[in-house]
């Protein structure tokens, strides 16, 4: 049978990091390649108990269908937050729940892109964001990345060339684990704001800053001009995919029609469970627990990537999140790279499907908060074998 | 400021549903507008312990981030019951577990619709199907329903028009609660297969038959050209908007990338609960439960309607399912019998959305499943002096 499908399917690159997981899912083996959190730290017998009260209290009500916005009290929660972590005034009416803040990749692509609609995203941006936008055929424009953020001159070309919307993730990147600067964030707002573009702000890393430092969202200069999304993966747990999306009320209308009409509402259960749990627990104090953890685990992996990487080996040092990023020098590849790390038993993530336009040959992703202190310093210690022995080539 | 929007979102209905049930959400109100499952069945206190034992037992694992394709166990239980319930032999690999049925519906206008793909739906339709392939910017060829299925020239009709598939739903379709006979089954698999098109097999209601009797699916004919879809928001709640899709190996694997592009993967711990539920309770009593009372249900509602509706109006009699479908004489609009109505406290819903080129202002959809017999027997001898006083007119 030859299936007629859509031409967005031919555009879709497959997913490198899927295929890849897949190599490096053998229980020997030590996988600084996938994104997962700390699964030690997942808050088990409290989830398990408010699952049952949720249930046996409530009844019915979490089991019926349920409306498309959210359920409100959660809504309240997550204002408040923005209110008391960003100092932002938003109404629990700009706040819609969606199943992971991945769903609002979706549903940004479903209301802003037509077939080559132009969207500037970072280079290297999210493979998420890429992977969703490109099913709406976006036209990617590339707008690389620096120590402080974007390149503005990058921001200023993807204005011009009328993108409907620049994707961003300005709080330790995934992939880069970099941090925009304060300044950089008032210039892009500056940009969007004369552009009237509208900036999607992925805040997935917000909560997790290694040194309690918190920056102001692009969306508190130029509130009406951003949608900015969030989730409970990093913070509670990924199972239940739950986060949102916040977004100005017209905006707001839109992602409510497509969200409907992608999967009617949210788990209700799941957004009863989530709030029951953020009512009952100090969330604070859990996520201060996360963020030292994963804190100690990137130190520990910068050790010894400081004494045993070759010098012409450059990295970034995180300041929160769950990613660094590792460009090799020039000519040297990171597909060999993996290879050979995988030979001995070690898993990491070549950059390449990070970049839309091609490059990033030379790059890695690594992660540090799915391993433990002895597997991150003996993987690192044996991959230091490896970049040593291809960057002498 | 002036925001750019896809155009696929000024081709999408706004949601009368959502509209309407809004206005009919008083709780003083005898509502058959809505399609809520009957929540007084939902396996409340067992879904309470499954809920706490399998986040206690398994911990991390159901909290984690999971596999796209979903729980295999699970996927597993769906390809034993085509076989046992349709006698269909289906793998594993060819389930993928979604976000409610619904989302079916999103993933196949995503893997299958360009701007204006012709998309073949019976008339009337499911609202959540117009809504889900509007959005991809289908172009809807109509295929109007008579009793006992569609009506064969317009299917005929819609492969000329070169329909990239063919949606339905052949068991208790919402919203006119009709069921295909196994001769049009036939009869429309035959034209499918002839044109190389695909039918998108919506069965949702599958599970609910009052008489007991299955029929074959159309897949059973066709297997490599339909994508059949299911859900346990009809046997079990519809909180956890947990359902699945059934595709052969080429569409399966388009499914999958979209949806990773949409959500990464449904909630694993939802799927967990799910399986759980399943293997410590016996399903098959739990069904025969909602069909009997469902049964029940509709007798009521049809008895009312039998003595009191004026003869001019007509109706179906389902066979299983969640609704009946109501004509009226032509030129008898369902407004007004809603307006009508509402001020007597009793809220139905036009059929008027179930029409993708406009009609059907005279027919009205009722739901039976949430009302209790004295509200069915109020409310329809309400309604039938309403009925009487407009098809007076």
């Amino acid at each position: 049978m030859d299936y007629q499908f859509a031409d967005r399917m031919s555009k879709t690159p497959r997913s490198f990091i899927r295929e890849t997981l897949k190599v490096t899912e053998c229980p020997d083996i030590i996988s600084f390649a996938g994104g997962l959190p700390n699964p030690t730290l997942f808050p088990v017998h409290e989830l398990a108990q408010v699952a049952k009260d949720v249930i046996s209290d409530e009844g019915a009500a979490v089991l019926q269908y349920a409306t498309t916005e959210g359920y409100l009290p959660l809504r309240e929660w997550v204002a408040e937050r923005y209110s008391r972590r960003y100092d932002m005034s938003v109404s629990p009416d700009e706040i819609l729940i969606t199943h992971g803040s991945q769903q609002c990749l979706d549903l940004c692509g479903k209301i802003f892109i037509d077939k080559g609609t132009p969207v500037g995203i970072e280079e290297p941006g999210y493979l998420g964001a890429i992977q969703a936008f490109s099913l709406y055929e976006a036209g990617f424009v590339p707008v690389k990345l620096e120590t402080d953020g974007p390149v503005l001159a990058d921001v200023e070309n993807a204005m011009k060339k009328k993108c409907r919307f620049f994707y961003g993730v300005p709080n330790s990147q995934n992939p880069s684990g970099l941090t925009w600067s304060e300044s950089k964030r008032k210039d892009v707002a500056d940009i969007i704001r004369i552009h009237d573009s509208v900036f999607v702000e992925d805040d997935a890393y917000g909560e997790i800053r290694f040194d309690g430092d918190v920056s102001k969202p692009v969306k508190k200069h130029i509130p009406d001009q951003v949608v900015m999304n969030g989730s409970f993966s990093k913070i509670i747990t990924p199972g239940m995919r739950m986060g949102w999306v916040c977004a100005p009320e017209d905006v707001m209308n839109r992602l409510v029609t497509a969200k409907q009409a992608t999967d009617l509402h949210s788990s209700i259960l799941a957004q009863r469970i989530i709030f029951r749990y953020l009512s009952e627990y100090p969330i604070d104090s859990y996520i201060r627990k996360i963020t030292e953890t994963y804190r100690k685990q990137c130190g520990c992996m910068i050790n010894v990537i400081k004494k045993e990487f070759p010098d012409s080996v450059s990295y970034t040092i995180p300041d929160g999140g769950m990613f660094l990023w590792v460009t090799l020098p020039q000519g040297c590849s990171s597909l060999d790279v993996f290879n050979k790390a995988l030979e001995k038993k070690v898993a990491v993530l070549p950059g390449i499907p990070f970049y839309t336009q091609g490059g990033g040959e030379n790059t890695i992703r690594l992660n540090f908060t799915n391993s433990s202190f002895e597997q991150i310093e003996e993987g690192i210690h044996r991959l230091s074998e490896v970049l040593n022995i291809i960057t002498m080539k």
